[in-house]
Protein backbone atom coordinates (compact mmCIF):
# COMPACT_ATOMS: atom_id res chain seq x y z
CA UNK A 1 0.00 0.00 0.00
CA UNK A 2 0.92 3.37 -0.96
CA UNK A 3 0.67 4.98 2.72
CA UNK A 4 2.83 2.19 4.35
CA UNK A 5 5.46 2.82 1.86
CA UNK A 6 5.02 7.22 3.13
CA UNK A 7 5.51 5.98 6.54
CA UNK A 8 8.66 3.83 5.41
CA UNK A 9 10.01 6.40 3.36
CA UNK A 10 9.79 9.81 5.99
CA UNK A 11 10.66 7.45 8.98
CA UNK A 12 13.76 6.28 6.85
CA UNK A 13 14.90 8.89 5.85
CA UNK A 14 13.49 11.95 8.32
CA UNK A 15 14.69 10.67 11.56
CA UNK A 16 12.72 13.33 13.69
CA UNK A 17 9.31 11.81 12.27
CA UNK A 18 10.32 8.62 13.77
CA UNK A 19 11.23 10.14 17.26
CA UNK A 20 7.91 12.23 17.25
CA UNK A 21 6.02 8.24 16.22
CA UNK A 22 3.85 10.28 13.12
CA UNK A 23 1.35 7.41 12.01
CA UNK A 24 0.22 7.36 8.89
CA UNK A 25 -3.54 5.95 9.52
CA UNK A 26 -5.23 5.83 6.14
CA UNK A 27 -5.16 7.27 2.55
CA UNK A 28 -8.79 7.66 1.05
CA UNK A 29 -7.90 9.36 -2.38
CA UNK A 30 -9.65 12.77 -0.83
CA UNK A 31 -7.80 12.81 2.45
CA UNK A 32 -4.99 11.59 4.47
CA UNK A 33 -5.17 10.71 8.08
CA UNK A 34 -2.12 10.92 10.65
CA UNK A 35 -1.01 10.91 14.36
CA UNK A 36 1.05 11.50 16.84
CA UNK A 37 0.92 10.15 20.55
CA UNK A 38 0.70 13.37 23.10
CA UNK A 39 3.18 11.86 25.73
CA UNK A 40 6.76 12.93 23.51
CA UNK A 41 5.19 16.21 21.68
CA UNK A 42 3.67 17.52 25.08
CA UNK A 43 4.39 20.84 26.08
CA UNK A 44 4.98 23.11 29.67
CA UNK A 45 1.01 23.60 29.49
CA UNK A 46 0.54 19.94 29.18
CA UNK A 47 -0.90 20.12 25.59
CA UNK A 48 0.63 19.15 22.29
CA UNK A 49 3.92 20.99 21.52
CA UNK A 50 3.14 23.81 18.71
CA UNK A 51 6.52 22.70 17.00
CA UNK A 52 4.78 19.08 17.18
CA UNK A 53 1.49 20.26 15.79
CA UNK A 54 3.65 22.15 13.12
CA UNK A 55 5.74 19.19 12.15
CA UNK A 56 2.74 17.09 11.76
CA UNK A 57 0.81 19.22 9.31
CA UNK A 58 3.85 20.15 7.29
CA UNK A 59 4.94 16.48 6.34
CA UNK A 60 1.24 15.51 6.56
CA UNK A 61 0.91 17.78 3.21
CA UNK A 62 4.08 17.02 2.05
CA UNK A 63 2.91 13.02 2.04
CA UNK A 64 -0.12 14.16 -0.18
CA UNK A 65 2.26 15.63 -2.72
CA UNK A 66 4.15 12.62 -2.37
CA UNK A 67 1.28 10.15 -2.75
CA UNK A 68 -0.19 12.49 -5.35
CA UNK A 69 3.28 11.67 -7.06
CA UNK A 70 3.65 8.30 -6.84
CA UNK A 71 0.07 8.34 -8.31
CA UNK A 72 0.70 9.87 -11.71
CA UNK A 73 3.70 8.50 -12.43
CA UNK A 74 6.02 10.85 -11.64
CA UNK A 75 8.55 8.75 -9.15
CA UNK A 76 11.57 10.77 -8.81
CA UNK A 77 10.65 13.99 -7.91
CA UNK A 78 11.69 16.61 -5.38
CA UNK A 79 9.25 18.18 -2.76
CA UNK A 80 9.71 21.06 -0.89
CA UNK A 81 7.62 23.48 1.05
CA UNK A 82 7.36 27.07 -0.15
CA UNK A 83 5.93 28.26 2.88
CA UNK A 84 2.77 27.63 4.96
CA UNK A 85 0.28 29.44 7.58
CA UNK A 86 -0.93 27.94 10.81
CA UNK A 87 -3.29 29.16 13.07
CA UNK A 88 -3.55 27.78 16.45
CA UNK A 89 -7.09 27.79 17.34
CA UNK A 90 -7.69 25.60 20.35
CA UNK A 91 -5.16 23.59 22.90
CA UNK A 92 -4.98 20.06 21.79
CA UNK A 93 -5.02 17.61 24.81
CA UNK A 94 -4.82 14.08 23.71
CA UNK A 95 -2.92 12.59 21.30
CA UNK A 96 -3.04 14.38 17.86
CA UNK A 97 -4.85 13.90 14.63
CA UNK A 98 -4.15 15.12 11.69
CA UNK A 99 -6.48 15.14 8.28
CA UNK A 100 -4.92 16.45 5.26
CA UNK A 101 -7.38 17.19 2.35
CA UNK A 102 -6.10 15.71 -1.50
CA UNK A 103 -6.39 18.77 -3.63
CA UNK A 104 -9.32 18.44 -6.42
CA UNK A 105 -9.08 16.48 -9.33
CA UNK A 106 -9.13 20.21 -11.28
CA UNK A 107 -5.91 21.80 -9.10
CA UNK A 108 -4.54 17.48 -9.68
CA UNK A 109 -4.48 17.76 -13.53
CA UNK A 110 -3.09 21.52 -13.70
CA UNK A 111 0.00 20.46 -11.52
CA UNK A 112 0.05 17.17 -13.92
CA UNK A 113 0.09 19.70 -17.10
CA UNK A 114 2.89 21.97 -15.28
CA UNK A 115 4.77 18.74 -14.37
CA UNK A 116 4.45 17.68 -17.83
CA UNK A 117 5.62 20.67 -19.43
CA UNK A 118 7.97 23.07 -17.17
CA UNK A 119 9.05 20.09 -15.24
CA UNK A 120 8.21 22.11 -12.05
CA UNK A 121 4.78 23.03 -10.35
CA UNK A 122 3.30 23.92 -7.39
CA UNK A 123 0.07 22.93 -5.16
CA UNK A 124 -1.44 24.30 -2.05
CA UNK A 125 -2.36 21.61 0.46
CA UNK A 126 -4.26 22.02 3.83
CA UNK A 127 -4.03 20.27 7.07
CA UNK A 128 -6.15 20.08 9.80
CA UNK A 129 -5.55 19.03 13.48
CA UNK A 130 -9.05 17.83 15.25
CA UNK A 131 -10.06 16.92 18.80
CA UNK A 132 -13.65 15.41 19.44
CA UNK A 133 -14.79 16.77 15.96
CA UNK A 134 -13.63 20.61 16.40
CA UNK A 135 -10.53 21.87 14.54
CA UNK A 136 -7.74 22.97 16.84
CA UNK A 137 -5.28 23.95 13.84
CA UNK A 138 -5.56 25.22 10.54
CA UNK A 139 -2.37 24.43 8.29
CA UNK A 140 -2.18 25.39 4.46
CA UNK A 141 1.25 25.04 2.82
CA UNK A 142 2.60 25.78 -0.91
CA UNK A 143 4.95 23.08 -2.10
CA UNK A 144 6.95 23.22 -5.02
CA UNK A 145 7.26 20.54 -7.16
CA UNK A 146 10.43 19.39 -9.52
CA UNK A 147 11.15 16.81 -11.69
CA UNK A 148 14.70 15.18 -11.06
CA UNK B 1 21.64 33.60 33.49
CA UNK B 2 17.96 33.93 31.64
CA UNK B 3 18.78 32.05 28.55
CA UNK B 4 20.05 28.71 30.65
CA UNK B 5 17.15 29.46 32.88
CA UNK B 6 14.95 29.33 29.24
CA UNK B 7 17.08 26.09 28.33
CA UNK B 8 16.49 24.17 31.13
CA UNK B 9 12.90 24.80 31.44
CA UNK B 10 11.91 24.20 27.89
CA UNK B 11 14.82 20.85 27.70
CA UNK B 12 12.84 19.91 30.70
CA UNK B 13 9.05 20.52 29.59
CA UNK B 14 9.06 20.43 26.61
CA UNK B 15 10.73 16.81 25.61
CA UNK B 16 11.30 17.48 21.83
CA UNK B 17 12.94 20.54 22.00
CA UNK B 18 15.77 18.17 24.20
CA UNK B 19 15.48 15.45 21.59
CA UNK B 20 16.75 17.84 18.77
CA UNK B 21 19.43 19.23 20.62
CA UNK B 22 18.20 22.62 20.35
CA UNK B 23 20.18 24.74 21.93
CA UNK B 24 20.55 28.74 23.47
CA UNK B 25 23.58 30.16 22.53
CA UNK B 26 23.19 34.05 23.52
CA UNK B 27 20.82 36.52 24.63
CA UNK B 28 21.76 40.06 23.92
CA UNK B 29 18.58 42.39 24.96
CA UNK B 30 18.42 42.36 21.31
CA UNK B 31 18.52 38.90 19.45
CA UNK B 32 17.84 35.68 20.61
CA UNK B 33 20.70 33.02 19.42
CA UNK B 34 19.75 29.34 18.85
CA UNK B 35 20.58 26.55 17.33
CA UNK B 36 20.23 22.67 16.73
CA UNK B 37 22.48 20.34 14.86
CA UNK B 38 21.44 19.06 11.31
CA UNK B 39 21.98 15.24 11.59
CA UNK B 40 19.16 14.95 13.88
CA UNK B 41 16.84 17.34 11.61
CA UNK B 42 17.82 15.91 8.63
CA UNK B 43 15.44 15.33 5.35
CA UNK B 44 15.07 12.70 2.53
CA UNK B 45 17.27 15.06 0.67
CA UNK B 46 20.23 15.72 2.88
CA UNK B 47 19.31 19.30 4.06
CA UNK B 48 17.19 20.38 7.59
CA UNK B 49 13.79 19.10 7.85
CA UNK B 50 11.16 21.83 7.98
CA UNK B 51 9.40 20.91 10.78
CA UNK B 52 12.96 21.13 12.47
CA UNK B 53 12.67 24.54 11.08
CA UNK B 54 9.46 25.23 12.18
CA UNK B 55 10.12 24.28 15.59
CA UNK B 56 13.55 26.14 15.86
CA UNK B 57 11.91 29.30 15.18
CA UNK B 58 8.77 28.65 16.82
CA UNK B 59 10.36 27.94 20.05
CA UNK B 60 12.81 30.45 19.69
CA UNK B 61 10.01 33.04 19.53
CA UNK B 62 8.53 31.41 22.61
CA UNK B 63 11.68 32.30 24.26
CA UNK B 64 11.72 35.24 23.75
CA UNK B 65 8.20 36.27 24.81
CA UNK B 66 9.06 34.06 27.83
CA UNK B 67 12.34 36.14 28.73
CA UNK B 68 10.66 39.32 28.04
CA UNK B 69 8.40 37.98 30.89
CA UNK B 70 10.67 37.39 33.04
CA UNK B 71 12.06 40.43 33.01
CA UNK B 72 9.65 42.60 33.01
CA UNK B 73 8.64 40.41 36.49
CA UNK B 74 5.64 38.29 35.43
CA UNK B 75 6.45 35.08 36.16
CA UNK B 76 3.56 33.30 36.28
CA UNK B 77 2.37 33.38 32.69
CA UNK B 78 0.62 31.08 29.90
CA UNK B 79 2.42 31.89 26.36
CA UNK B 80 0.83 30.50 23.26
CA UNK B 81 1.06 30.89 19.87
CA UNK B 82 -1.92 31.92 18.20
CA UNK B 83 -0.89 31.97 14.69
CA UNK B 84 2.48 32.05 11.95
CA UNK B 85 3.90 32.71 8.51
CA UNK B 86 6.67 30.95 7.36
CA UNK B 87 8.52 31.13 4.20
CA UNK B 88 11.30 28.86 3.11
CA UNK B 89 13.74 31.03 1.07
CA UNK B 90 16.56 28.47 0.79
CA UNK B 91 17.57 25.11 1.97
CA UNK B 92 19.76 24.89 5.43
CA UNK B 93 22.54 22.95 4.44
CA UNK B 94 24.78 22.65 8.09
CA UNK B 95 24.01 23.16 11.54
CA UNK B 96 20.69 25.05 12.18
CA UNK B 97 21.17 28.71 13.21
CA UNK B 98 18.32 30.60 14.19
CA UNK B 99 18.42 34.79 15.23
CA UNK B 100 15.11 35.92 16.87
CA UNK B 101 14.36 39.83 17.48
CA UNK B 102 13.24 41.26 20.72
CA UNK B 103 10.55 43.58 19.92
CA UNK B 104 11.11 47.75 20.50
CA UNK B 105 10.90 48.70 23.88
CA UNK B 106 7.78 51.14 22.40
CA UNK B 107 5.85 47.30 21.41
CA UNK B 108 7.66 46.13 25.16
CA UNK B 109 5.82 49.07 26.88
CA UNK B 110 2.34 48.63 25.23
CA UNK B 111 2.11 44.73 26.26
CA UNK B 112 3.06 45.67 29.60
CA UNK B 113 0.53 47.67 29.79
CA UNK B 114 -1.81 45.17 28.42
CA UNK B 115 -0.89 42.92 30.83
CA UNK B 116 -1.01 45.16 34.13
CA UNK B 117 -4.38 46.42 32.88
CA UNK B 118 -6.28 43.28 31.36
CA UNK B 119 -4.09 40.69 32.61
CA UNK B 120 -3.19 39.35 28.86
CA UNK B 121 -1.94 40.78 25.67
CA UNK B 122 -0.04 39.55 22.23
CA UNK B 123 2.98 40.80 20.16
CA UNK B 124 4.44 39.79 17.14
CA UNK B 125 7.78 38.09 16.94
CA UNK B 126 10.12 37.06 13.86
CA UNK B 127 12.69 34.90 13.67
CA UNK B 128 14.88 34.33 10.99
CA UNK B 129 16.89 30.79 9.89
CA UNK B 130 20.41 32.54 9.05
CA UNK B 131 23.51 30.12 7.02
CA UNK B 132 26.49 32.05 5.58
CA UNK B 133 25.27 35.08 5.93
CA UNK B 134 22.05 34.75 3.91
CA UNK B 135 18.29 34.02 4.80
CA UNK B 136 16.85 30.42 4.39
CA UNK B 137 13.64 30.81 6.88
CA UNK B 138 11.62 33.75 7.85
CA UNK B 139 9.12 32.85 10.50
CA UNK B 140 6.50 35.72 11.89
CA UNK B 141 4.17 34.67 14.82
CA UNK B 142 1.54 36.42 17.07
CA UNK B 143 2.08 34.65 21.03
CA UNK B 144 -0.98 35.56 23.06
CA UNK B 145 0.37 35.74 26.96
CA UNK B 146 -1.62 35.38 29.75
CA UNK B 147 -1.15 36.39 33.64
CA UNK B 148 -2.28 33.02 35.56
Amino acid sequence: MLSNKLLTKIHSQIPLTKHMKIDIIKYTKTQLFSTAPLDININDKGTAFAGSLSTLTTISSWGVCWLLMQELGFENTAIVILKNETVFLKPVTKDINCVTQVPSKEEILKLKEKLLFKKSGSITIKSHIIEDAQECVSFEGIYVIKII
